[in-house]
């Protein structure tokens, strides 16, 4: 007779002590503009993550050999923003000073802003791989310097020119697109045809890598906010991760699941395949 | 050969100048703590209205001959919430010295707040019908003063004692049951038994009145963030309505429908017709 | 080792020949102005009605003493109304002719007016009870005389004042009510006040029942085109049916179930439940 | 900042050693005829209970101040359907034998034999409440002895006549209603006209209380595996459990929530209210 | 504080006397003989379409400096297919008169026939391009000169022998098939190999481009009456779509849209951006 | 006037003495661990085949000329798994013992075995070629022997090594992947590229073909208890089965469709195209 009560993400049961990699949730989603509802991804990917197997065939590795803590979900109050992002920066200040790697479960993309804001405390030569279907490059949205529609144009601010590889990119602003060619960022339009190049040429920096799953075809995840169609697929992703395991990850956030708009759940079996990966790579 | 280009809600066709009364959105949800979407609501009430007559059996009146301007939503900034609730405030000062009545469609319920400050400007002795499953009289919400589940605390700070009559409350902290039955409110558990006495109480007072939808129970209104079984039907909504029509009525909001957790439609028909009768008694 | 593979409505496996009851589908939703989908109900109701049991606790009574005989479905051509509605004409002439009663599962409204008109070629004082949500009595719909908003006036035309009966209405233009209740039926806006009356005084005469659906309350039957809140419940309906069975009931219909709009499948199960009554009563 | 990694019922975070009341999970659907998926009702209740508050004003009771244990979800294999039921009954005796009330949540309503079983060693006179839509007094399901069909069947042969009885049943065979009717049980059709009558009776003993979710009305609980309209309102619910406070009562289950088919969500929250309700009188 | 009520499509707010191209609705489904609904596609559209960007990356084009007009949508009455096929025809007729370029959004397929017949009463030597999962090819649908799937049929008794191109073709009756390669039309199975070929053929024509959406795979698009598995992806409609921007576009229509049997809002999306992209090389 | 009252999947209307196939349901899905409902298949596949045409664009084949036999489904009594698979070998021993071809479709993928094992008594040298997303090769599912996730390694047992191909399969535990790479089946990882040489191998062979739906990527088929993303696409499969269709195919099944969760009914829709293929080269 076995109980089960264990609601952590699979695999993922070392004690904070003994971990090298440390799970959490940041379910924030006060600036989505268009559909909310990423703040349920982190609980329901926890959940669903029974439905795996710790045994990923594509890296022929398994999670059960992996050192990794969940510690659950900051516990945000919905409306206070700015009371948010430094909750989460003070949590990620925490990890990279006791040397956990992080894993962020978003939320929508701006909680990868202060996740940055602490990792440039402590790594020079910090880079950004940026997955997303959107640019999130304005200067302000509708008069708003924080918000998901500005992120990876406020990590610019942190970060500087050539510090920044966006990949799959397929919606923004005439202007974002003009502004991200004119030399700020190393953008690759609809796929990452420059991918190979990339990783050879930061292969000795420390790199964060975040994911807004929306890069993916909304024909294998709906379930977001904004779905984008025109997106890589699944596979795609897989090949991605498998390049990116060479690199010298220091933390990795996958955002922008909203599981409700997708009954079948399957967007929420995706989010969860790719976590997996991402922790066997970190 | 006709064209259909109208999404005004259905017989609210009048010019603005013309207008007594204008209804608008107020497409806010950010401090929703359970489950969002709110902002979709007057956007989908439009569209579902032209399933609606214009013609109240219930009331025998006919909304084709009031004079409603439909002005649309105010068009937020999400992630702002201080911004938003004071473009509310203005938005409902300008009707209010226009002399327009506001029928405002939420949004989550904080949204009431600015449009009682500015009503309370205008207004001495201004009384408030306060018509929900919650108390939302909170202090503060996890450190938020500012929050869906304090907005009538705060309404109260305006206020005062007596002023707030409670209908339909079947959901709260003890502490507030107890702070309400203290004498700062007149709180109905459960249902409306004093509505008659307090009408009789206020009618020569002006009255403001905020539904927040899930006072009904949710077999007839599951599209709601925090379905609350235990509510009343709509058939005591209607009734309710018939006896308010009595009232000297300055202004009136109804919050808190999130559409898209009904798939079947029925929690917009039945806002819509909430909205429709309060249209025809302002 | 047995195989199922019977997919009438259950309890009803007679041949044609014995039985006394004909079943049938008219899959038609054509002139619906707002949500189509009734043609899926017959279809949806015979795999459902195996989640019954033939014995109904509210008359008790079983299906399994009754000769009924399930005919399938009329294959229509979509685009052609008129010729749909000569289809029905026929069948449900040959019914009559062969002294079956006929029991229709709509579709939308609009098919009862053939069935109306085969009935009122044999039955002289033929009577109608319309359980409905709206009046249908609308002289013309856009121009067309022949649609689901209509049908109840076209029934009207053929047997003229004081021979339709009308319970549950609570939509409807405002000309509408007055022209019912000018005396041409006898209308009971929103109950059924009037039904021990009726039946009274109608019950040497031979009656056709027409259920639309929507008198229930969207609560226990969202499932359908235009739902209306304010309804009966179902505990009424089973009260409704079991005062009309002591009438010479020769005939009736059950429509506007659109079960695509209900995913928690309960309107069909509702559906099933009151033609199971019905076919106990006819 | 605080994180949030507990995934108990709110409010049941006491020790087990300390505890008076053990909630727990029995994930089991196997012999479900209809539609499965009762499996996920604990899980999914866990979660969503944080929706609810720990006061409920219909008792003026507090969670807060009881003393409950969550201990997570019996681990079930699927297709060993006597394994199952032995797992359930070794872990309530256990509870019994250290002197905790068991509250399991179903699953289908073959997870309460075991249980039964259980208290039978030890409470002499034990009674059984069965609340439920449906009989369950089957002598076998297509020849199976061990069914949710059959259930309170199995139950009678253990504890024999004058020991069961059962509230708001509408849905059987011909022959259940009259084999229960011929004095095996105490059967109340439709509603609990007795139940005052029947609580007097049994005060001075022990008392389980077993509540088939589908004894509501599908309007308000359509998230089950057999829907049955014409059932209690959740109000009534709430009226019987305040008459059951009353009784000595040893323990209770919740049983036949299928989730997944109320994607609106208030089926579960209707579950979690009633469950925290049941934990308040035990 | 800025008011929003504008539901045209996106950057389509010219008005008509300064617009080059009217989008308008033709909301009509009344043959679908499997699922309707196409109905609701052009409001869902519009709404939907403030999702989009007004800029393509796929073709480096704006929205914004195009003269769009959205005209709304046709009035139309159900039950009436011929009325319905004349409003289309006139109103197509009068934008062919002054001079604008239509772009029509579905509805069903049949609603492609009198745009067909208005242009060419103006246009000599037009050209029909035919995106579609199935062959529309049929004499008659059930005795049905006049149906979705005899479109194509009526639209070659009007243009005849080698004007007409399918693509995408992967489901019809065997007869359909061996009548376009009897050399009626040309008929791409699955595919779009000979469109390079085509275009080169064609391009001093003035061409009508019909777009079926479920010419899409329904992996992408799963919102239509009738999806078949096996077609095209976005990107090769995007391909498409650049290479028809060499042509003389006359007119076109976006059809088969059914948005409420897609949850997740993605074929919505799908269609808005396709719409997107043909507005910009109208 | 025609009736429709056939619910035989389209086309499979022979008599069972002159049918050379035989096509039938097995709606067991007890074994399941994620999500049930595998056992609504086969009801919902034959409804929706009156969505497909007969005629297969893909093989140039039409079903109308083919002998099947559609027997209905396997009536089974839920909870007790050994009686389950008994009735299906016992129904596939008769088929076979009349020279009647099993199409079967599933239900969970453990209703396979008994397929096969009578199948073995009749043909010396069977081969098996199973597509799926998962192994299915553990030696037990938390202590069983009987379950979808051990199927075929009990097929291996019967049939030893070298008679097993995997097509398609993604997602097990390492032990799986090692045990059948050391020679035991011949396992393609992801795809299928050795299908050809696989092909060749078997030709003189008789052949049992089993596919698991959930071997196609999810997005093309959501409506599978545990969808694995990563799959082939509809294409592919199309492709297999033309290349399948040299073979000598004594038998097949299509399993694990479980249709509740796709909402969209493009998973039935799939299925059913799948199974009018293998209908065609069987």
């Amino acid at each position: 007779m076995e109980m089960f009560n264990n609601y952590s993400f699979i695999g993922c049961d070392a004690d904070y002590e003994k971990s090298d990699i440390v799970i959490f949730g940041a379910p924030y989603d006060g600036t989505s503009s268009f559909r909310p509802g990423s703040r349920f991804a982190a609980s329901r990917i926890r959940i669903d993550s029974y439905g795996l197997e710790t045994y990923s065939p594509y890296l022929d590795r398994d999670l059960l050999i992996k050192h990794v803590h969940d510690a659950g979900d900051l516990d945000f109050v919905f409306g206070n923003r700015d009371l948010v992002l430094s909750n989460i920066r003070e949590f990620a200040t925490k990890l990279i000073e006791e040397n956990k790697k992080p894993l962020m479960i978003g939320g929508e993309h701006l909680v990868t802003l202060p996740v940055v804001e602490a990792l440039n405390e402590k790594f020079e030569d910090l880079v950004i791989l940026h997955f997303d279907a959107h640019t999130d490059l304005r200067e302000d949205y509708m008069g708003e310097k924080l918000s998901h529609a500005t992120v990876i144009k406020r990590v610019w601010e942190i970060l500087g020119d050539n510090r920044i590889y966006q990949f799959g990119i397929r919606s923004g602003l005439k202007e974002e697109f003009k502004w991200a060619e004119s030399g700020h960022t190393t953008l690759n339009k609809f796929g990452y045809e420059m991918l190979d190049q990339v990783i050879n040429l930061i292969k000795h920096k420390p790199v964060y890598i975040t994911i807004d799953l929306d890069i993916l075809d909304p024909s294998i995840f709906p379930g977001t906010g904004t779905p984008e169609p025109g997106g890589i697929s699944f596979t795609d992703m897989m090949t991605i991760i498998k390049k990116l395991s060479t690199l010298n990850i220091i933390g990795a956030d996958v955002v922008e699941l909203a599981p409700d708009y997708d009954s079948t759940g399957v967007s929420t079996a995706v989010a969860s395949k790719i976590i997996r990966e991402m922790l066997l790579i970190l």
